[in-house]
């Protein structure tokens, strides 16, 4: 991997930045039937499948779009005429699912917990006890807006116990943070093809269970969202029903590559948490405090709240940080006073700490010196 | 406009090649909530209103996915609940709007011609006349899959005259057939990002009247494919809903600065011509024969039926094109015996040229030295 640095580095919740060999597969132009591209698309299903250990039981779905159009695609087409989804929601992309049934007028009931508080198994299985129309349960596995990471595993033993499909949003999980289909027994999972993945935004992926992407047969109203379809066509095709993005396609089979050649989901957790390490030691050195308690965080992005001193805006930070090669995020609306740092994508230990450097730079430049009693220098 | 030449030029009906240029703008990583991807959104929206003279009563909506995805947009959203969509169809793409109609269960009535065959104005009005249900009518401009140009201006004065909204499928024609929205009065074309445009595929454009699209509010079940909320959301805040794909949407701006820069519409209409004229000339005087009148044929693509030589097979000419640098594409199904070469994208006269060469060669290959009376020599 090697990083084109005349761009800055986006350390932001996603799009995130990807290294310049899967970008530069885009400079060809590739027919959606031409053999290179079906051995792509093949090779990247293959791919999305083995990460979960799926093998078999499972097949890999690509939708162009965006991770939301996936997750809009497994609610329409997974939860059956008369069903119910439960939704767990403990930030911006929890409420997404709501929506999304909302909006398509999907029975649904929620679970809402504080934006740094994870449910608890008990919650769920209260919930299903109480309702016995919900037949699916639905549940961010990391949410991008803060950075915590949800207990998958006890909310997929509560499902198993009381026979209940869990779909999980692993958008800014899957690549990085163990899924593992035999110990949770999903009926389908959402990605995206940026994040954790590497690859250039563009396309929703889901793993899903054959057996119940069998029983979505018919469905889906949208025929643009039938994931039943779109996975028959593929089997049968080996190409997409409809005009691909071909370049994010090739993009996304040279990111799994790649993703393999680190040495897969581990070894990117390892790089994304000394990523996270080096950023709020760095950050709390200068006085920066988190939002998120460590014990619920996940080494994909890092919360952190505005210091109380007059002079700190966050425009201030953002521009000189974008000066000096680095592109940050601010928080999300109900969490204005805070800002987001993010560790995914091509981004190395040593980013991190030229990303301090930066923030020690930007800090100055306002005038501010200290936080509390602490001397604003990066720690190198 | 430069073209990698190490990769074979595509002579599709889509995905289309692009010139490097365009590509070269996917290598840089982009935050979509950046100052120059907003730029570069609101410059795409605006040259795409501009194209049909449409600026102050269209608003253009980009949707991630393709041009399909566009399609059941408008038909889910325009087509109001008690609406009818009357959909002409002579082609794959006329078909597939039935098949979004009939997934997701919206009234519909249909007019189908034989392939070759446009509508006729009468047609219209005679299906108009016979199912006052009907409010909205849609009809593919230029059939990707024939080649063939629908005559939307006889249609336009049609829906005038018994005021039915009217949605124009410009997949295959727009940035190279002109669309003039005052002479035609449509609620609604659609547009792919690649095709004509010459960006790369990903987006599925719409040009809306915003009074329609103002009616259009809460009918679209899909959260996704809700152009009216994709619409207010750009309006208000300057990015996507979701996720963009950023390297697709600023390959389209920098698609929209070549389509200006080559002197839009018309100029791009005058080198699809020559390109087809060439290619049209160039298979004629080696013997072969097009399929579509040349009346109703659109610069975009043409369609061949394969020679009777028993020596013949489209896989060969196929191979031994793509082993010389071009790729073209078999017909569709019910036109098993036919193949189509495209003249769109970033391909000149000079390419045709060389394709009409690399024809000859690979049917002398095969042992094919003349069709019918004709000697197969390249004409140059």
């Amino acid at each position: 991997m090697s990083r084109d640095r005349t761009a800055p580095l986006l350390l932001t919740p996603g799009p995130v930045s990807v290294s310049m060999t899967t970008k530069t597969v885009m400079l060809q132009d590739r027919a959606s039937g031409g053999d290179e591209f079906q051995a792509d698309l093949a090779c990247a299903r293959d791919y999305m499948v083995s990460l979960v250990g799926g093998q078999g039981a499972y097949t890999a779905v690509p939708l162009p779009g965006s991770a939301t159009y996936a997750n809009e695609a497994v609610i329409t087409g997974l939860v059956p005429p008369g069903g119910k989804l439960l939704i767990h929601t403990n930030g911006v992309y929890g409420d997404r699912l709501i929506e999304i049934c909302a909006h398509a007028r999907i029975a649904h009931a929620t679970i809402r917990t504080p934006p740094f508080t994870p449910p608890t198994a008990d919650q769920f299985e209260a919930a299903i006890l109480a309702d016995p129309a919900i037949t699916h349960v639905m549940v961010v596995h990391c949410e991008t807006s803060t950075g915590v990471l949800n207990p998958i595993e006890a909310i997929a033993d509560v499902c198993r116990k009381h026979t209940k499909g869990l779909f999980i949003d692993a958008v800014a999980s899957f690549g990085a943070i163990p899924i593992d289909a035999k110990r949770l027994g999903f009926q389908a999972v959402t990605v995206s093809s940026n994040k954790c993945m590497q690859g250039v935004p563009g396309i929703g992926w889901t793993v899903v269970q054959k057996t119940a992407l069998e029983n979505a047969k018919g469905n889906c109203g949208p025929l643009v969202l039938d994931l039943w379809d779109q996975n028959q066509h593929m089997d049968r095709t080996s190409a997409f029903r409809f005009t691909p993005p071909t370049q994010v396609l090739a993009a996304f089979a040279q990111a799994c590559r790649e993703h393999a050649e680190e040495g897969g989901t581990l070894a990117r957790l390892e790089r994304y948490r000394r990523n996270w390490r080096r950023l709020v030691d760095g950050m709390r050195q200068m006085g920066f405090a988190t939002v998120v308690p460590d014990e619920c965080a996940s080494p994909i992005v890092a919360t952190f709240h505005n210091p109380d001193d007059p002079a700190f805006s966050f425009n201030a930070l953002f521009e000189g940080m974008k000066r000096r090669g680095f592109i940050i995020f601010p928080g999300r609306l109900a969490l204005a006073d805070t800002f987001r740092i993010g560790c995914m994508g091509d981004v190395t230990e040593a980013d991190m700490a030229d990303a301090m450097t930066a923030v020690a730079e930007t800090m100055h430049e306002m005038g501010i010196t200290s936080l509390g009693h602490t001397d604003l220098v990066a720690a190198d």
